[in-house]
């Protein structure tokens, strides 16, 4: 056994507050906690355990990324500029820009190239704290790209981080789709090879009017529910398409951005249990002034989560620690709601219980922080003060 | 003489244009750039340089952060903490909080605790590419603490980064003070001795509602210069005070914030060639809605500066990459506008013209990017891909 002591533990072990245990201690074996308390309280089997000093750092359960399109090839800086000198978006999608341009460059990358940039992305996310990582396929909108985009996220594993993949063919039409229809019928017939490789562990689908309509999603849905996979949703992003009731409907893991949810929306996730995952980053870079319906969702109980929603075009940040603040300046959550979106609500958002709190039974997947209280990640911007990263028992360095 | 060869170089050598060099190559002799060029036209004299191989690499001007509060006590995680939970500013006030509650802190701090917290921050910056940094008082409000302040601030240098101090005693009027004009000459008063001992390379106030009135700024200014320094001001940040055309006519290096400038302030800013400073981290933060006057400052050709303004109230960041994203993003700065606020126009808002572009005789200041072309570093953010920083010439690790 592993012992971790002399820190201030923020375990948010219960449903309200931080959850705070100061002089903390932390008992591993196997990877997962044994006992968490305060030091003055630790249990006989202790004594034999190799101690590390946290020489009074702070200590949070490690971060969930719950959504991220962290696969792909290319980057988008040019059409920032672009923008910045007076082309519209019409103008820039006219010069082959946008997702297509990452659909076009993610097909022209090897396996090899898109793991090399993958991982350096994932390595950026770790040295913030990230322990558990979902990662979407959805730039490849053909079988063979979306397979290499899902083998790449598997082995980002390797990094010692949990990577879960989710299957998003129903991102965009690739430029070669005869029709909509047409191409949702053929998502839905790559599902089952890719679940068969084990490539798999969530569905999910944008649900807009510049993707694909509720009737296209629920095709992609029953698909995944006649293999038994988990759903979720890019929901209400950018107009109200009732693509939460709908996911709701499937019982989603979770609906994601959700800027346009309606009342309904909420009332149907609160129903199914479905998590919000809200997505700062992207709402900061497109500017958006339309606010997710916080004090709704709060209201009935629906738990809110945060993620990066890395991309390299909406939300090109691989910086969990400044989505903590930006929920909390832009959409005005408070530090601990927004701590619990990157923690405990993130791992929700991916149907996983056994992380996301410092308690007994939980993976040992835990932040060592320099700071003297959890509020403090949410204060600042821009910066990191993570000291070392624990990943199932094992302590890196930041 | 050292040599770097091989990389792609951002020069900004020219007005206007971000003056790329493909296989680029740097000559350097005594700390200055004695070369800069395509590698295909290298001088003789590079024949026995020392080489370092930028193996592709991105190579931009070091970053000059010209605007910070980055020697304090304490942390204000708890107002922010108290704000979400529905403290208004006025509660927070009188419980203490507010500047007060840094001035308390930081009056309490002995000068060891003062520079080791200090020098953590000015570590973050340079991790992000800063080689000048300017570092003001204002949170001690009397003798011994503005000295203090300003003894650490000049203790920043030996890290490895140009460090300029300005005196802004004139930032909030202290608790004791008698009077606002009482305090004002009170500081005027210490002005000369602090000067003497060379701890002052720039004279700041802020002019505001809440803060010191125009005719109280200009006391502060000619005390300024009858000692030769040059001056700044924190102006119309809230609200417009005169306080941008009342700066240009003591020729201030800069004025900062400027959310409220009038178009007769923009003028006065012209014709004195004051450099505009702005401030996207203490915007985003407070949530300003009031956009400073771009268009209206680059129309008439007034240099626009960026910096962090870091300070643990209003913009407790440290990351000047992440000021760039927020320019481009909040202010709509173009990419290369917001490279050369942080970089030649950053510099001449300190009155430094010796440094900020990649050119012959200019300062060997630079940093080493992974990437292929500056805009990127605008493009993303929560992200610093920073390879190595070279400050004087000598290459240091990212
Ligand atoms: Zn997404
Ligand atoms: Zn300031």
């Amino acid at each position: 056994m592993r012992l971790w002591r002399g820190g201030r533990l923020a375990t948010l072990a219960d449903e309200h507050g931080w959850g705070l245990v100061d002089d903390g201690a932390l008992l591993v074996d196997n990877g997962r906690l044994h006992w968490v308390g305060p030091a003055a309280a630790l249990p006989a089997e202790a004594a034999d355990a190799e101690v590390v000093d946290l020489q009074g750092a702070l200590v949070t359960p490690g971060f969930v990324d719950c959504h991220t399109h962290l696969v792909y090839g290319g980057n988008r800086a040019n059409e920032f500029e672009q923008r910045l000198l007076g082309a519209s978006y019409a103008d820039i999608a006219k010069a082959g820009g946008g997702i297509r341009a990452t659909v076009a460059a993610t097909r022209a990358a090897g396996e090899a190239e898109l793991l090399a940039s993958a991982t350096q992305r994932a390595r950026a996310l770790m040295r913030e704290g990230v322990t558990t990582l979902e990662v979407k396929s959805g730039y490849g909108l053909d079988a063979d790209t979306e397979a290499r985009m899902l083998r790449v996220a598997r082995q980002l594993g390797a990094l010692g981080v949990d990577v879960r993949t989710t299957y998003l063919a129903a991102h965009a039409l690739p430029p070669e789709a005869a029709s909509a229809d047409d191409y949702i019928a053929a998502a839905c017939a790559w599902l089952p090879a890719l679940h068969a490789a084990g490539l798999v562990d969530a569905v999910d689908a944008f649900c807009e009017h510049i993707a694909f309509s509720p009737a296209q999603v629920a095709r992609v849905f029953d698909a995944a529910q006649a293999l038994g996979l988990p759903v979720k949703l890019h929901a209400e992003q950018l107009s109200d398409q009732g693509g939460a009731a709908l996911a709701a409907g499937y019982r989603a893991l979770s609906c994601d951005h959700l800027e346009y949810l309606s009342p309904a929306g909420v009332q149907a996730m609160a129903a199914s249990g479905t998590v919000a995952v809200l997505l700062p980053g992207a709402f900061y870079a497109l500017r958006e002034s339309q606010l997710p319906p916080v004090a709704a969702l709060r209201e009935v109980g629906v738990p809110i989560a945060l993620a990066t929603d890395h991309n390299p075009g909406s939300s090109p940040t691989l910086s969990p620690l400044l989505m903590l603040n930006m929920a909390c300046v832009l959409f005005r959550l408070t530090p601990e709601e927004a701590m619990r979106g990157l923690t405990v609500n993130g791992a929700r958002a991916l149907g996983l219980a056994d992380r996301g709190r410092l308690v007994a039974g939980q993976r040992a997947d835990f932040c060592i922080w320099d700071g003297g209280h959890p509020r403090e990640l949410t204060a600042c911007f821009g910066y990191n003060p993570l000291i070392a990263r624990v990943y199932q028992g094992v302590q890196g360095e930041a």
